[in-house]
């Protein structure tokens, strides 16, 4: 199984090339659009999405996750084992939130140009290089046999809230498409200062944390846990986002 | 095989989770996306286009259809058996379009957790729940080992037409992506009043009946029976409801 | 395997629809998405785009491509065989780009309504008679037991560049999801006038050609040889069309 996350949208016939040459080389692939609509070249934002999608597949699934600013530039291709998956990635930090979390991962520079398409170019490695090396990973090809381990993969830092004694700073990390602003504060995090009830703050508008989205007074701002176990601030029926102009990187504030 | 509609957009990796679950369960599920851009909580809008779209798939099919403003309420999730098809759903009226139009339709409250996904939280039921009861029914297991027979599904009474000796007085319940309007007028209820040539009035503007799109005179409203065999505004190359400012609920008057 | 290349976009489920109708026939199709997001009733879009990507598939491929401001018309509808692939659409010239460069192309009418949806309408030939046909074609049945065969398949002129001792007149065939203006120039084009550097005039702006998009100077706009061997306008990070305001069809001048 090989799921595809990117920056390229839908309007172009772009993943759709990607899966014909997917298909070309294993004819049998189950291929599954994790998203392509990753805002244009947001190493940061697809970073988090495959952290957090993956764990829904089977093991052994393979991962595309393409947003490529420096696509035909020096920087590496490479591919990733970890957390019992595989990854296919540009070397800019994509794959931060799956290598960083496993203390076990293996990362690869693919350097063997038999296993890319023919002929490939620099502008379209989705399609040249990232798309045939996940065709051949979900054959059963081995990980050295389409590149060689290396120990020093890009990687970011992804923001991390800090955590006092009564307090908890955190930031806005994605605005989804029903203009819910998720933060990067754990559900584990809450646990860290009490018991609750909590109150979460962003600019000068206070939100009581209640458990879902219909719990929520009609347009007054609430937070919930989200399914990714992250606080989330939402207005029910209405866009958080829109409403408040909330913008992802807004620090959010949580007290008892 | 499944299919999937939602208003959850393509922008979030929401809908490749689900695909994910499914698979972890059924590996082998065919998986089709009806749509993903139903308006936010438009369960109006998912129920009629459930209600079309289904009978264009074999006999057999699991449809999960999932918009939820309820989510993490004590709304239940349900299933039914209707018109030879399988459905999964919250109990919010999403199913009406197929339930109230086969008397024989079974429903039944999806109560049996161990089925859900394991540590499913309250906000994220498409995943958690809707999901993997649709590959475990693709499966083969029977809708009483996931749930209870309930007798009181909540329906939605969709908008019908009033027709009168001469005149129908029907509405606009859907704008599609060309800006067509289509109405809830069917050919069977132009029999009704008579052979025609028949008149479609919406506010000052009169269209008259053609056969299809490129048959209407440019920039000038005109209607047709459309492939659901509804009637429906259309702006032969245009956008009716741009021009016109058209909007789903408007009145729309047929005379001979 | 059968792609799909429409104007539907994917807000609607008319798209899911076409699968169920391929799959009621054809229960073991694989079926790709190429591209919805043809801009409405761009013939011309769509005829660049699956002259560009069939490529990408594997030979015996079917490929159904419906940009269709005819439907409902006496427009035959039609299937090719070219290039080793096959190909339904309506006879709108939308397989011109598939049908010229081979000069071994076969073109069908498809008369035998058999094959097509029992009770087809008028207004969605995409459902009704390309979606089946497709189902039927990639099943195995033969061109001539769906239609008989025809040699004044309607055509269109897709642009060429008119190329002068030392200078390229070129223009823009399509803008990207990314805003990168696409232009009708070959890298095979730049060769006939000498071997570079070569500069690439639009209005009173001129633009160096680089080799990757990475090499291109922020926020000055740049040209390279994209991935289908195109010369293409760019803005490293930004988007050429919005800044500049380029739109299709506009002239592009290349010189050394």
């Amino acid at each position: 199984m090989i799921t595809l996350t990117t920056d390229f949208g839908l309007r172009d016939p772009f993943v759709g090339m990607m899966k014909g040459v997917i298909l070309g080389i294993n004819p049998d692939a189950r291929i599954i659009d994790l998203t392509h609509g990753i805002a244009p070249q947001d190493i940061r934002g697809a970073a988090l999405a495959i952290a957090e999608a993956f764990r829904f597949f089977p093991r052994g699934t393979t991962h595309v996750v393409v947003v490529d600013p420096g696509v035909g530039t020096h920087r590496r291709a490479i591919a990733a084992s970890a957390h019992g998956h595989r990854f296919v990635a540009p070397d800019n930090g994509v794959l931060s939130g799956v290598i960083n979390t496993d203390p076990r991962a293996r990362t690869y520079h693919l350097n063997q140009k038999e296993f890319f398409l023919d002929g490939a170019g620099g502008t379209f490695d989705a399609r040249d290089v990232f798309a045939p090396v996940a065709a051949w990973l979900d054959l059963g090809k081995e990980f050295d046999e389409l590149g060689v381990q290396i120990s020093d993969p890009h990687t970011l830092e992804l923001p991390a809230p800090i955590i006092k004694e009564s307090e908890i700073e955190g930031q806005i990390i994605n605005i989804d498409s029903f203009g819910n602003a998720i933060t990067n504060v754990r559900a584990s995090d809450l646990k860290a200062i009490g018991e609750g009830p909590f109150r979460v703050r962003i600019r000068d508008t206070e939100a009581g944390v209640v458990v879902c989205y219909a719990n929520g007074e009609c347009n007054v701002l609430h937070a919930l846990i989200n399914s990714s176990g992250l606080l989330e601030l939402f207005l029910d029926r209405g866009s958080a986002a829109r409403s408040l102009g909330l913008e992802i990187g807004e620090q959010v504030t949580v007290t008892m």
